[in-house]
This record gives structure tokens, sequence and C-alpha cells, in this order.
């Protein structure tokens, strides 16, 4: 039997890959700066390093967007999911204030359709060539039996890169006082999906939120990328003692990452308008607003934490940013304390 | 609502991916060479770059280990299934002469059971410390919805280091009577699964092939990692013209992505005995054995490029190599021709 007919018979289109990446082959190419050394479809990605900073660090993250791929996948939002892997494992580099050089991505699905495939590896390659980041490889893989009908999964892996000496946080700088500074968030970005797919069960993803914002619209908003902001900081030499992406586990379980053991972060959730989204949310899901801070982001996506001298200057280069707590010491209590 | 009270009615333990994290650090930290600077858990992994050749070049690469998965959830071997996916990986960058400096995993299930994903990167950890390559970072994600019951996914990504001036392969250098050296593989590796697994339907794994093993034991061997071959082989000052990696597309789609246009593979496909597994298949599914070729590694696993008067040198050092074909010039013909 010719094996076209066999992996017919067994359910797998072996061409549909190959035919998707015949169609995004130049969204891709045009994320190419002159260090990548090999065309699309190479055994491995080359990238050559150049101007290497001082005592250099490579800087890794491999993720998920996690179950947002499944609101995604129902309402055939395939560019903008492809933008949520990019922006999140960026951000999540951002943090130790590394750069990407590259990102490679993997798509499979139980059948892959090579139009929507293309369409998520545009989305991709877009986010990418938005922050000067090749996209270097990728795979797409059709596995029948391993995904549930319909249903795909997206992961990312980004490379960037850092001087040691530049690298974040600098717990041993930080001190009470350090005004922590909030970037907003676009909406949920790529966490708490399972939850919040449990409490929209049933929902009219049409209904407008009370910014006029659908449903839909507010929950498959794309994962903002906060380089652009973080690089002009810095351009401008203002001092950043660390960066905390909200994730998984929020306010409650990032903001400690960074912080030493000595200092707790003040959050003032009074002092920004937490989206409508979320309070929505919150409602449906009969989610206590104390227990909201630990899944979500609650309209902060990123927190900086910066010297108090330095707190005025950095909100007036960054429009959207806003004071959400300090640095204060810490007593044997908790290390984010919400007032 | 509590949140871990929400999570659990959605059907998401979120604790199963720190459980399993705790489980499986020792493994993950025995990976660690000196340049590894952050622990277990860090935003991203960092990996100091220390000893770069002239003109260093990246290399990365992305990729799954197909349906073999759900043979391996099937029969309960995770440990192996961490193998298959460094060594796949491994050998994608080595073809290019680049040597693993890092590797990221991810691993996702609709149900994560922590037991499971400490087996599964535990076998991650094994085969990266064999291979001296540090397992810098992953992720551990439950999706209900995505996958199938009691299935898994597992992607990783790996990054080598190369000089320029090494890099593999050398088309350019390659002639008519190069000697193709074949190093044997241990088994499909990671490819032809969901072929594979439509074939096996209804056999029992437990019986015994020629060769004594038992059809699942042949069916799960873990993908083998060639990088002490070739190492031995450089070490010596042996030249090697190029190197393919048997995966997808078996001999008739890898071996013509290193040859130059003017150059044509012949393979003499009775110089080496075909595995029994492979024969099963063959007659099992009713697959042509020139089509076999388009899609299993049939007994090879890597294919050396080398050139003549360096052929029995190459072998000599390599146990298990054998001739297994020539390049010749290629007049408007195939690529590669079976005889």
């Amino acid at each position: 039997m010719p094996v076209q007919d066999a992996y017919k018979a067994a359910g797998v289109d072996i061409d549909a890959g190959n035919r998707a990446v015949e169609q995004m082959k130049p969204a891709i190419r045009a994320t190419f700066t002159a260090n990548v050394l090999a065309d699309v479809g190479s055994f491995g990605g080359l990238y050559a390093l150049t101007d290497l900073p001082e005592r250099p660090v490579l800087v890794a993250s491999t993720d998920g967007v996690g179950t947002k791929v499944k609101l995604a996948a129902q309402l055939g939002r395939w560019r903008s999911i492809g933008h949520d892997i990019v922006n999140h494992c960026v951000n999540d580099i951002l943090v130790q204030n590394a750069r990407p050089l590259f990102f490679l991505d993997y798509v499979a699905a139980s059948k892959l359709a090579p139009d929507t495939v293309a369409e998520v590896v545009t989305g991709i390659a877009e986010a990418c060539r938005a922050v000067g980041c090749a996209l270097l490889g990728g795979e797409t893989a059709e596995m029948p039996g391993v995904y549930a009908e319909g249903a795909f999964d997206l992961v990312g892996t980004v490379v960037g890169l850092v001087s040691r000496d530049a690298l974040l946080p600098r717990p041993e700088a930080m001190q009470p006082d350090d005004v922590l500074i909030g970037l907003p968030s676009s909406g949920p970005h790529t966490n708490g999906y399972s939850l919040i797919r449990r409490i929209i069960a049933g929902r009219d993803l049409g209904a407008r939120l009370a910014d006029g914002q659908t449903l839909a619209d507010a929950l498959l908003a794309p994962h903002r990328c906060y380089v652009a902001e973080i690089d002009r900081l810095q351009a401008a030499g203002l001092p950043l003692h660390g960066l905390a992406h909200l994730t998984g586990g929020g306010f409650i379980e990032n903001i400690p990452r960074i912080l030493p053991a000595g200092l707790a972060a003040q959050i003032d959730t009074a002092a920004w308008a937490v989206p409508p989204l979320f309070g929505e949310l919150l409602a449906w899901g009969q989610i206590a607003q104390a227990e909201a801070f630990r899944v979500f982001n609650m309209g902060i996506g990123m927190v900086l934490v910066v010297p108090a001298a330095a707190a005025d200057a950095v909100m007036a280069m960054t429009p959207g940013a806003l004071p959400v707590g300090r640095l204060a010491a810490r007593d044997g209590g908790p290390a984010v304390i919400l007032r």
C-alpha cells in the first residue's frame, strides 16, 4: 500500500504541515534579522551571535497559552492567539532584563487545517517582528487521539540575551518605600482560562461589557508586550529594581518571586479601576476579590519596583502607568498585603 | 468562593504542577553545569555563555515525539519517552555540528498526575545529563478539554552551539563516491507512530519478535543519541561532509536536505539487516518496502557522508556503523535511489 493511503487510513494528512509552512513562509522570513543564517525548513534554526555584551547570559523560557486556546478555537481567533504566546514568553524573560533573540513555536491538533495553522503562525511572526525577534523554527504536529476533537495546543520558546551585570531583579537594591508601578494589561492575558471558561459557560459571548467591548473581544484580547515601555525607561537612564510579570498566580504568587526576604509588597487595590471584565467574572463566579488577586492580573500586567525618587519620572514617561503600592518592611507576615 | 474550590469545580488541580516540580527538582539540578545561574522555578532559565568559539552560532530546534506518547501512556513507559524527546532534539542539531547547551520541556495533559510528570521529566533530565546539556526550564500544563482523556503531549526545545566555520553539512565538499555510513537506530525512534498504531491495533504487545524483544519493548525503545559517536570521530580528526538524521520522511526526505543539487544518494538496501520490527510492520500494514523508506528509518538512525578515503577509519572507530550507499552524479533523477 502506498504510504499516503496508509496514513489516510490512520486519519493523518501528512502533507498538512507542509502546506501550512508554504503559506506562512513570507511572514516567517519577514522576522529574519541579519543574524539568521538558514532558511525556513532547515534541520535546526541558525542564529549567529554578534555584538555580545560583557558577560553575556542567555535567558530562555517555554510556555503555553493554557486553555485560552479553547476559546480561540471556538471563536476562530487564530491570529491573536499567536500574539498571545509570543508576548507571554517575551514578557517572561523581560523581567530578567533580557531582550529576545529568537522564538520557536509548536502547534499541534488532532487534525491540522493548513489555513488555521498559517494564521496562528502569521500572528506569531507579527508579534516577533514587533520586538525584533526572529521566528527561528517551529513544528506542526497532527496527533489524532492525543488532542480532543477540534482542539489544539500552542507552545512557544523564547531565547533572549542580557549582560550578567544588567540582570534583574536586584533584590539587594530594593528598599522600604520603593514604589510599585503597574502597567495596564489588555485583559486576563493568558491566565485563569480554565476557571474563566467554567464561569462563562452558557453566557452570550456577544454581550457587551460596561466598557462597550463584547465579552468575546475582552476575553480574546491578546497578551500585551511590555518591551517598548521598559526600553524607553532604560534609554532614559531611569533605575529599575525589578519587574514582575503577573501571570498564573496573579499578584500573590508573582511579586514575591522578585522580593528580598525582609520586604513585603503593599498593594493599594483601590489605586486603579479594575476593568469591567474582571468585575463580571468575579460576580458570575462568586469569587472573592482577595482571592481573585491570586488568579488574575486584575488589569495590571506588569509591576515595576522603582526607587521612590524615580517614580514620578517613570510614570511621566509611561502612558497608563500608575502607582499600585509600595515596599515595606516584612515582619513575619505575608509577602504581598492587599489593602 | 475560594479559588482552589473554583478550580476544583472546573476540573483543574492547580497544585499538580508544583507537586511534580518538587519531585523532579533533584534530577533537574543534577543537569546544571557551572553555566546555569538560576535555580528551578525562576521566571526564565539563565545560561552564561562562556568559552565561545570564533564566530559562534546558536542552533535551536523544537519538536515533539508524535503519537509515540499514546503508546507510552498506554504502557506506562514514562521515563523512556523523556529520553526520546531529548535525543530526538539533540540529534536534530547535531547534524549541523552543534552540541547542546540547554533544553526546555513542556508537558501537558487533560489531567496531570504528578508522579507521571516527575517520571517523564526525570527521563528528560537523565538524557540531558548524558550529553552535558542543562535542563534549563520547562512548563507543565493541565488542560481539560484540549487533550483527550488519559493522553498527554511532550514538547522539547534544544539550544546548541557551533562555530560558523564548523557548520555541517558541507555540500560544496561532497563528491561522487563519498561513502554513506549508517549508524544503527534503536527502533522507529519517534517517527511513523500514527501509522504504527493503526498497524498494530488489536495485536498482542507482549508477543515476541524474531530478535526476542516483545513488540512493546521494540516499539518503545528510546530514540538513540549519536553525540558520542560524532564526538569520537571529530576528536580523531576524521572528516565529515554531512550528517542526516532519519526522522519523519525517512531516507527519502531527509538525505536530500544535505545534498548539493548535482549529487544523488544511492542506497544499497541489502547492505544491512532490517530489524524484525520493521519487517513485521510492513507485512501487517501491507506497506511496500520502497514506500517504507519514506516513513521509517528501517534500522538506520543517522547517515554520515564521508570522503571515500576516510570511510574505513570511520567504520573502525564506530561500533555498528556500516556502509549503506554512495553519492553519485545526479542526472535529473531523484535525489535518493534505492537499490
